[in-house]
């Protein structure tokens, strides 16, 4: 779902999105009501190559398609790190029965689990517990190493929706969560990228889930025990960022592991995560063939 | 260090290795004595492409050089994918207090925090608490995905020596080891790959770790709880490997931050990684400039 949800009307918000041309090609663009304008050049084919060159401002406007007639990519579909803040909302640690430490826990993706908005979300055949985890997700705009925290806004290009689809069992197979975090198709990614001055009310845009339409989980990202900024801080001060690289928020609390009876994602099922100005990401859940 | 240092004579084992050339492009090819024979081509340019070709064993001699005169790069300087295995030895399971589970501990760390043989390990400034880690490398070379332990070797290419040098202080800052597990500089890999082919006594080859020459990690490749097939089985369930992709299989009991008292790296000791008939990783520590 594209439109704009609420607040600033779709014409005011500059989206972003990666998707395929109808012969195949790889493409982006900006989102503009119903359609898209094609933004990519040979030079600058990707948005991760406008990001990286800084260009995304001062492209020229190429063709125009009706949003009907694409297939959407993941925002970035290749971004060559994608790492994940574990534990970030209060709510969420105290479901898990984890305590608080002085520190994020951070794991991480790889692209090749990402799909799109409206693209199935893949249920892994090796699962029994494939749960929903509504994000946000931060979207590097310039690079970044040891950034500290009153600077690190300056690094990031804007917003998007995340699900961090997880295979619970896998997750908890031991003490990294990695197996459980990067199956295939499993991690939304969407629809498109919200840049960061179009926000002037991150904190109080909320973090809802809803599966099959129930709301299963609802906090502001003004919850998040890290803000961005200190997110930011921390990991650049462990590995460089890039543009392009993604960083998930974490999840607020009312995922579908801790609820009783448990609450898994099924094939059919259809799982929403919308961010306020930013987006709705919906897919439908099918089962790994 | 090169050379072999036992088992079968250098001429009969096959090392490749990705090396920088004095005009500061990056090449590989095989080693032979005190020399390096150039392998890359246009079409060919890197140890991944030969792999991903399958082009290795038929890629004709290139130029030769002295290996006194190029600077070797990582044995894959870009893996798409490096895996760690955590407690893969009983030993070290048992010094750091962890149970044993029944699947392996996978957590990843990225290609920009990888140093070849003969560079220097980075000490990030950030850790007081930086640990080596010997283990063996596994290099993949065919594309697997849910493969089973049966045939899982079929897919390995090579193995090398790897150093998982870990600021542990990070490692623990939460439940999630990938902070410190992945700063710049701090994964040694090499010197070179030598095919599986070369290897018929795998399971006896020891992993051998020595600090300023002190021997203080020292356990044979079949020690390990989950062998290489079955980590191999275990991974590809949950994520597609490819040409290039690395395992680093666990490190075995002796790590410097279980020791009493404990043992870090400090700039100017030598860390060394002996894997038999695969070869010795040798790397000085630096300071984070």
């Amino acid at each position: 779902m594209i439109a704009a949800p609420s607040g600033k009307g779709d014409k005011h918000v500059a989206r972003y999105a990666s998707f395929l041309l109808p012969d195949g090609k790889s493409s982006f663009g900006r989102i503009e009501g119903d359609s898209l304008v094609e933004l990519a050049t040979a030079a600058t084919p990707s948005l991760k190559a406008a990001l990286t060159e800084r260009r995304l401002a001062t492209l020229g406007d190429g063709a125009r398609h009706a949003l009907a007639d694409i297939v959407l990519l993941p925002v970035i579909p290749d971004p060559a790190k994608i790492l994940c803040v574990g534990l970030n909302y209060a709510e969420h640690v105290k479901e898990t029965g984890r305590e608080q430490k002085a520190h994020p826990a951070i794991f991480t993706r790889y692209a090749d689990s990402l799909v799109a908005e409206g693209q199935p979300m893949v249920k892994p055949t090796a699962t029994t517990r494939f749960d929903y985890e509504g994000e946000l997700a931060v979207i590097i705009g310039k690079p970044c190493h040891k950034v500290g925290a009153a600077d690190a806004m300056d690094h990031v290009a804007g917003f998007a929706c995340f699900n961090d689809g997880s295979a619970r069992d896998w997750q908890r197979h031991n003490i990294q969560f990695t197996p459980g975090k990067t199956f295939p198709g499993t991690g939304g990614f969407g629809p498109a990228m919200v840049t960061a001055d179009e926000i002037d009310d991150l904190g109080s845009q909320r973090v809802q889930t809803r599966l099959n339409g129930e709301l299963v989980q609802d906090q502001p990202v003004s919850d998040m025990i890290w803000d961005i900024p200190t997110v930011i801080e921390y990991i650049s001060a462990f590995t460089p960022l890039n543009p392009g690289d993604v960083i998930a928020t974490g999840t607020p609390g009312g995922v579908g592991d801790k609820r009783t009876p448990p609450l898994y994602m099924q094939a059919g099922d259809k799982v929403e995560v919308s961010i306020g100005t930013i987006g709705t990401l919906a897919n439908r859940i099918i089962d790994e063939q």
